[in-house]
């Protein structure tokens, strides 16, 4: 690109078209931001441009016509190869990665960033690609809390976007363990339909009231991480016996009525180490314990 | 109690002043319902009668004086044996029994209840005993429908109550199967914050943003019922393949900082299963299949 051309056409860059790019780009142009895309197989960028999008002809022009540069590729491999010819473009802009990768990645491609003027974002798509550009859509970001503000109004296209604090490196922290979390819901979820359904309910009758419930168990989770920071697990949901044997009828129910034991078993064993442990008597928040001390008790 | 003395004397009746029931109690107080109350150990009822609570002189006078009579005990068996002396003074009335128990007890406590005249309502809190009262707790009844419906606005006093179906088993089944539910969602997140704690990342600014992803995973339950309903799988969240990936990633994440790895190993093993039962590129939601086939694949 000559020094000729005019820079900074665009209010935002796109650079991977994937099913996560594209839904990004898409959710910049709904919002009426100017977008430039750029994407290895160039038809990706056909459907973006019939909506509006600028469609850059290289990497560099797609860095170089916007302050806020917006990756999503595979991995921060792909990033550092697509994004390392190029990176004196960067100076002077705020690159936000919302490809997934390791706290380790995401700090040394800050680094990099900074290495070249550029500020760094380091962001992950917690609600998958269809919800992009609704409010409840949660972005997480974490980088230049500078950047971050300025850019917030574009960056909330997208979503509901948080900024979790400066260091890079939280991002990918939060991702794995919200990963994480969602996965403990839904495989207790799942469990919780196999064992209705094996009394006649219909799976989306369940759910029905399932979804009135996860409200309450949602405001736990902030009790209990009080309770957690305090190191003090006061009872008002229960002790961790009261539960563990709780979780022994669950088990033998499910079991009578011949469905995998897996999920109730695994939670009872957590119960169990901390009853073992002397949290018999705690509230049930008490159970981190045996997660924290993971080493200790294997 | 004799023929003389006045009945209906109290929109409710509540019977077991306990942790629970004595809540149960002041919620109808609060709501503004006339409201008898017995207790086996008197003094229980002494803070509702200064509520303004009717006390009854025995469990028979709390029978006679309400056309609703709630129960609230440690088990069906005590429920049965201070009911039974009684019972021809439940005929014409509406029982809801708020004791914990199995779907077999419901199912011949309402038969029981059929018998001596009485229509009959299981039911079981869902939100521990801090919220009722507020329209948030969940309390999920099951059995006569008509009971339900000409009740229903005193039993709003507790809460949101749902009512699942005419089976009086219904409401011990969803009482088992959320408690499982809300379980998985708990494990998931101890394991999450302990992750970020060993990132050094605060339980409670955590939480924080748990709490706004968990109308996301809500969300999900929803969509994959539908899914587990019509047995179709489609992939808009993800492959279990790509799923069972990440959540090897997030054990060695764990490991690697000295964490217990129970959590992502179990849900592991059910994303693994699924690879192995030919649901490799299935939606997620065609885990569920590991544990309805749970026995199968043992
Ligand atoms: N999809 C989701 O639901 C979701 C949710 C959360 C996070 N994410 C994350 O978002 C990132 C992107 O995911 P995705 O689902 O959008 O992936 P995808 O659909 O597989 O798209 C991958 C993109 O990367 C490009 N690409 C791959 N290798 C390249 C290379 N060597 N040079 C240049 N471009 C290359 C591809 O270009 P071509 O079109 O030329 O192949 C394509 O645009 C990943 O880190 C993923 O973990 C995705
Ligand atoms: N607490 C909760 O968070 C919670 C949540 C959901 C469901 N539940 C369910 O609610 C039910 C009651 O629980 P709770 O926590 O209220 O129990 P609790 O605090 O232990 O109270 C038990 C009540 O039962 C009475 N009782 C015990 N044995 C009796 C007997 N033989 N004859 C007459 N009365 C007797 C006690 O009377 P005395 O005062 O005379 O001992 C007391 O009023 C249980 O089925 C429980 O599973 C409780």
């Amino acid at each position: 690109m000559s020094e000729n051309e005019s820079y900074e056409q665009s209010t935002v860059s796109v650079i991977g078209l994937g099913q996560m790019g594209t839904r990004l780009a898409q959710a910049f142009l709904t919002a009426g931001y100017t977008t430039t895309v750029w994407n290895r197989s160039a038809a990706k960028a056909d459907a973006l441009v019939a909506q509006g999008a600028v469609h850059a002809a290289s990497v560099e022009a797609a860095v170089a016509t916007s302050p806020l540069v917006v990756v999503c590729l595979p991995d921060y491999t792909t990033v550092s190869d697509l994004l390392g010819p190029v990176a004196p473009r960067l100076s002077g802009r705020v690159l936000v990665n919302l490809t997934s990768g390791t706290p380790e990645e995401a700090a040394s491609m800050a680094a990099w960033a900074a290495g070249h003027g550029a500020d760094y974002l380091d962001g992950a798509a917690m609600s998958g690609t269809r919800l992009v550009g609704r409010p409840e859509a949660l972005f997480v970001f974490s980088g230049s809390p500078e950047a971050f503000a300025s850019h917030r109004p574009v960056l909330a296209s997208l979503g509901n976007p948080v900024h979790l604090g400066a260091d890079p490196a939280l991002a990918p922290v939060y991702d794995t363990a919200l990963f994480g979390m969602a996965w403990g819901a839904l495989a207790g979820f799942y469990h919780a339909v196999a064992l209705a359904g094996s009394a006649g309910v219909d799976p989306a009758a369940f759910a029905a009231v399932a979804t009135e419930h996860m409200p309450f168990v949602t405001s736990l989770m902030a009790d209990h991480s009080r309770q957690i920071k305090n190191g003090h697990f006061p009872d008002d949901d229960g002790t961790v016996e009261v539960h563990a044997a709780a979780m022994e009828h669950l088990v033998d129910t499910s079991r009578a009525r011949g469905l995998g034991t897996d999920v109730p078993e695994l939670i009872g064993s957590l119960l169990d180490r901390a009853v073992a442990t002397g949290h018999g008597s705690s509230g049930i928040a008490g159970v981190i314990e045996t997660i924290t001390k993971g080493e200790r008790n294997a």
